[in-house]
């Protein structure tokens, strides 16, 4: 309906992940308008992030050169490593600043409806950094739910009589939450994981 | 908080209309993964629409030369013109294959709020296509919002006594709607605006 160029245009934009056609639509008439300088940005560092980001070939978090910038920090704890399923999650766990040590990032979770396989992750790849005895603690922050439970299983039984200190994020209520709100599986963890009260 | 260049397209992202955070991210580690093949559609792309679209001379519609389609179309009736705000209402106008006129796109609709005025409009160019008497009816398809009315209002008293055939679109209920659901102003104008069945 649009001529030519721009109805491509809406149309790539549209292949991105939670845009539709309308929202595709009103991104490619606000890049018509905008700056040129704006959109020569935009096609820079897309460009440059392409050409440039790799993973670590470590841990698999996004990465620069050959190692993260974690990985690469000779202050990070090499003891302790925290598993994930996606750099975003990397992110989110260093914000807390709880965590010194290291990481794995899985590259998703294991979801046979979605035909994810523990294969189709790098799980064989955290075996082999385990192989050496340097990391004594594995903590699973997958997702909590199904598919990060499951990998999160699969993962501490293919480790089991290692000896290695495998621990689970908690589940509970979120703070700054509202007890009536919350939901009865998590409630349910939450009892479940109840801990003393130090006075 | 991610290595340079990510942050900075996720940054990029994020200024684009109707995309948070947390898409800006999911964008751009979905970007991370793709296929450079499909990065490299999208900023070839990106750049030929900068490079190559226009805004049409005479009626203000997205244009791939001087004149858009619509304009460089000896075969679309030149005595009617169709005001729009958006070049997206040109498309929709064009769905409904109605129309074989010509139109005029605002550029959007007067809005104090916003701070647009009329003189942030195409109006003058407007005025200035109905000068010599070739067009005779003009059709104001602005939105059936505040803005699109006020936009529809100011158009009309500048032509008031010119003897030009200025009509606004209908409002009412929609086709296939249920008038259980109508808003009461909606349900009032189609009151308004009852017609006559012919039977």
């Amino acid at each position: 309906m649009y001529e030519g160029v721009v109805q491509d245009l809406i149309d790539e934009l549209g292949r991105l992940p939670g845009i539709g056609p309308k929202s595709a639509q009103r991104i490619a008439f606000h890049l018509l308008r905008a700056d040129p300088e704006e959109v020569a940005r935009l096609t820079t560092v897309l460009t440059e992030v392409k050409a440039t980001i790799r993973f670590c070939t470590r841990c698999g978090n996004v990465a620069q050169g050959e190692l993260c910038r974690i990985c690469s920090d000779p202050r990070r704890d090499q003891t302790k490593i925290c598993v994930v399923e996606e750099p975003k999650d990397v992110v989110a766990v260093e914000r807390t600043r709880e965590f010194r040590g290291t990481y794995h990032v899985l590259g998703g979770a294991i979801s046979p409806m979605d035909g994810v396989g523990p294969e189709d992750l790098s799980i064989r790849e955290l075996l082999l950094r385990l192989a050496d005895d340097t990391v004594t603690e594995l903590i699973i922050a997958t997702d909590p739910n199904i598919q990060g439970e499951a990998t999160a299983t699969y993962i501490s039984r293919s480790l089991r009589g290692t000896g290695l200190n495998i621990t689970r994020l908690a589940s509970g209520l979120p703070v700054g939450g509202d007890l009536e709100y919350a939901d009865e599986v998590t409630l349910g963890r939450a009892f479940e994981g109840r801990r003393p009260m130090h006075e």
